[in-house]
């Protein structure tokens, strides 16, 4: 057996899951909310099943719901994409990346990954054998050199992958940002793919940018999008991406010899729920209020951290605690402490440790309260 | 844009199905049933959200469904898998496919396939730049030729697909093809990846040969199946794969960048239904009566055919009738006289036509018979 990833082990936030429920620790770590998806939802899906939406949806999603993400989107970034032809259902938000990927990077490729990164980015290029060029965001706030990015570009770069709300560093791309991307890109054919999962968790007033804002973008661009992460039921395993028709022709491709299709019911659920925007609107105000608990319960603790914009994960720095790894720390934390997070090593350029740990805060209040208290102990 | 899969179309899945809708024809095209799941298993469902399975379930899917699915295997095919690294729950068995594919095909490698075959093979060998090595199953009754199989292994080889009970064909491997299967691989290192998508949707008192019952396959094989097919609910997504762990570990790698995992409501659901045994045993009575009724329904057409004999499909060729090619005589019957069907070729080496079609008898008995007389009057 010759392996597509030799050096793949299993995600980090399947060791660290495991790990937690083995130690019966408080779990920090996977991004997901420890309290429940709206009762409305869920008798929404209820409802579907018994109307009968139980074989194949189209391949492509529900068209219900390509129509209301498609006024979603108007509405919000004011860009227009026919449901038909230029928005796809997909097995969440990773499979939605995974195809997008696969689609059009072949062996020799280039990608440009901005680091810290997701880590499901780098493996769907190698299995496609495309290589990642690999650029550190920059200090404390995670800026982007873009300067850095242009001198990266080869004629073999085909796709630049960026992320905004960024996972796992809670920093945002701004206006100036989008600009000079835009800039960047203009005249060549470099595809973007744009991680968007976090886009309606964004703080302090700050406006999400939107890959689909800007027209140099938008051309080229593939929005990727979750509604695990924005209505709080992550393990219904359904998102979605948007992308010009040329993109989105190809894209189908990969789809549907992948999944296929997705979940009718759940389907069927959101086209209904997603109608009413405060549904998600309200989250930036929600999660944001969820920070600010934590970091205020916190300040007395020994980390030093730069308050998150985004996302539902906090970075903290431990330097002033111990010198251990962050995946030694990590595994003490849940061990001897109960308490579990990930150590953002393993999203960094080769495995870094620069002394960080992610801390999801999609809790409920009692239970970022209970984890503050071990934080404060340290 | 440089395609991955420029001779790709849309699968004629889709297209039927919307041909179907559109004209608002019976349709016995893609393979679903229109009659509804277990009320049972929609309840199951609603309580697993109830009870707050709404996050990501573990990657490689819930622990209790992994154990039920060891269970059955022991029982039916006298196979031990352990649930914890032998076993994963896929979004539908495409997933599966797709993953055990594209987990081991390198460039340049070749894969024998069985011609007619299901559609989502040979793009999946296609994007991982290996080589479908394509081989005619034999006369009327679609027998493998091993003789000729043995013949195609090269050093290239590193997998073959088997698919039984067979799509579009309806017929099913016998005990002596297992056997020459498992001599002709013996000592080699190829793979198996076995489709069994369909093993309880078989008909007159014939066992399925499950890839997992003979040691010789079991060592080497990746068996894929199908909860949407046997449950009646192709719209839930879900499916699974077992094999060794030496391959399961790879598979893993490829299925958390492709979904990272599967529908945590539906597999909790299925975890309790799956522990009655009725609910999968009674299927092959169940759609064997639909058969016989849809072929005593067809006797006195011009269509010629041999009874399916698993899968809940039945070919019938036409050449009585016209002499059109089976797309476009497909397409005449959707439009002229209201009933789609899956025409043959797309599934043929080179798109030959045979004049055949492909009807799905996974209906009410009142759209058979409204179909029959459809199929009676030409
Ligand atoms: C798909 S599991 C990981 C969830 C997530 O987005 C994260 O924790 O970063
Ligand atoms: C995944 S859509 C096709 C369903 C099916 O198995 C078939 O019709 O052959």
């Amino acid at each position: 057996i010759s392996s597509k990833l030799p050096d793949t082990t299993p995600s980090i936030f399947s060791v660290m899951s495991r790990m937690a429920n083995e130690y019966n620790a408080i779990n920090l770590s996977q991004g997901f909310p420890n309290f429940e998806t709206d009762k409305k939802l869920k008798k929404l899906v209820t409802k579907a099943m018994k109307k009968g939406y139980n074989q194949y949806p189209p391949s492509h999603g529900v068209q219900e719901l390509r129509e209301e993400i498609a006024k979603k989107i108007a509405d919000l970034y004011d860009k227009e994409y026919d449901p038909e032809t230029e928005i796809t259902l997909t097995a969440g938000a990773t499979q939605a990346l995974y195809c997008a990927i696969t689609a059009f990077i072949h062996p020799g490729d280039e990608v440009i990954v901005l680091k810290p990164a997701y880590d499901s980015y780098e493996p769907t290029i190698q299995i496609n054998g495309g290589k990642p060029v690999l650029i550190q965001l920059k200090g404390e706030n995670y800026k982007v050199d873009w300067n850095e990015v242009k001198e990266a570009i080869t004629p073999r770069t085909k796709m630049i992958i960026i992320n905004t709300p960024h996972n796992p560093t809670g920093t945002v791309l701004l206006e100036e940002d989008m600009k000079k991307l835009e800039e960047m890109l203009e005249g060549t054919d470099i595809i973007l793919l744009s991680d968007e999962v976090y886009e309606h968790l964004i703080f302090d007033g700050i406006d999400h940018q939107s890959a689909s804002k800007l027209p140099g973008l938008a051309e080229r661009a593939i929005v990727c999008a979750s509604f695990g992460k924005t209505f709080h039921n992550t393990g219904w395993k359904t998102g979605y991406c948007v992308a010009p028709e040329y993109l989105m022709k190809e894209i189908w491709k990969i789809h549907e010899v992948t999944v296929f299709s997705v979940n009718h019911p759940m389907q069927k659920a959101y086209s209904e729920y997603i109608k009413t925007p405060e549904h998600y609107l309200e989250l930036s105000s929600f999660y944001q209020k969820k920070r600010d608990l934590f970091l205020n319960l916190i300040e007395q603790s020994r980390f030093k951290f730069s308050p998150s914009l985004g996302t539902y994960f906090q970075l903290l720095n431990y330097s002033d605690i111990t010198q251990e790894n962050d995946v030694t720390f990590a595994e003490r934390l849940v061990k001897e402490h109960g308490l579990a997070s990930i150590p953002v090593s393993v999203f960094n350029i080769d495995q870094k440790d620069h002394k960080q740990l992610r801390f999801c805060f999609a809790k409920t209040d009692e239970t970022l309260e209970q984890a503050a208290e071990i934080l404060c102990k340290l």
